[in-house]
């Protein structure tokens, strides 16, 4: 399974791809889109989306995992990654990929077995999983790569839980 | 000029077309783009942002004016109403429009004379500054006209004040 992971945001967009070949998980691209704090909100926005619509593209991942957003202190800040989130959910479906979102902790919690890690922590987890010769910089690209890894590790789990909740019905 | 309203919401988004001829206002089109709430949310994200595009490519709009969010008691709720106004933001941008937000208190004040007004009343002066036969319905439609006719009030005062800034640079 091929899985594209995002973490969303205006300024710096990370995005890491992960694919399973057997038991072995490999990074396959990695990097941040940007957007200039300088410009218009709608023009940034629009730039975001026609850069993660590109990715969708040039990647076509089976699977979107984006970190799932809340309202944090900076509500300035929470609303652009809000924004954020919402191109990317809507591009991972209109490209026709299975979409997930998963919170920090559930990311942390699925790569290094505790939801509270610190930053440093998953990095090195990622670095280890992806056998990676240095840790993955910066921590927005390190992120996703998590997200990635998290629904790799989680998608089987979901995957049966949809399944019973189908047969219940 | 040819201004399209857009009240942003995953579940109902509101867009209303004002269009200027001399010195009268007409609305050329109004409605309302719906998701269903048993669906998942990215798919209803991809759908808006497919609704919001075939808006722009029909009505091609000189200028579009969305409501400006922000972070409110229920934030589940708001959360979606940021994503669909980056999607509104975004898709406004890439369709080439000129792209204003405006506050809900200044579209009341905009339209009505204050900025505290309840919404009957701005449903009242929007009936009658656009002359409609009845009162606009539902309350998203008349909110997306507001914002046109906010924008048609607006707009000179904003490019003048460009404009002195450009000059001061």
């Amino acid at each position: 399974m091929f899985v594209l992971g995002i973490d969303p945001g205006l300024t710096r967009c990370g995005y890491g791809a992960v694919v399973r070949e057997g038991s072995f998980l490999r990074a396959v691209a990695a990097g941040v889109l940007t957007t200039s704090a300088g410009d218009e909100l709608p023009d940034r926005l629009a730039e975001l989306q026609g850069g993660l619509r590109a990715l969708m593209s040039d990647l076509a991942p089976a699977a979107v995992a984006v970190e799932r957003v809340f309202f944090q202190v900076n509500a300035r800040t929470a609303m652009s990654v809000g924004q954020a989130s919402g191109l990317a959910l809507a591009e991972a479906s209109a490209a026709g990929c299975a979409v997930a979102q998963y919170t920090a902790n559930e990311v942390k919690q699925a790569v290094t077995g505790f939801g509270g890690a610190p930053k440093e922590q998953v990095q090195r987890m990622v670095q280890a999983q992806l056998s990676l010769v240095e840790r993955p910089r910066p921590p927005d690209v390190a992120d996703a790569l998590a997200l990635a890894l998290c629904h790799h590790a989680m998608a089987p789990l979901r995957a049966r839980v949809a399944g019973a909740q189908r047969r219940q019905r």
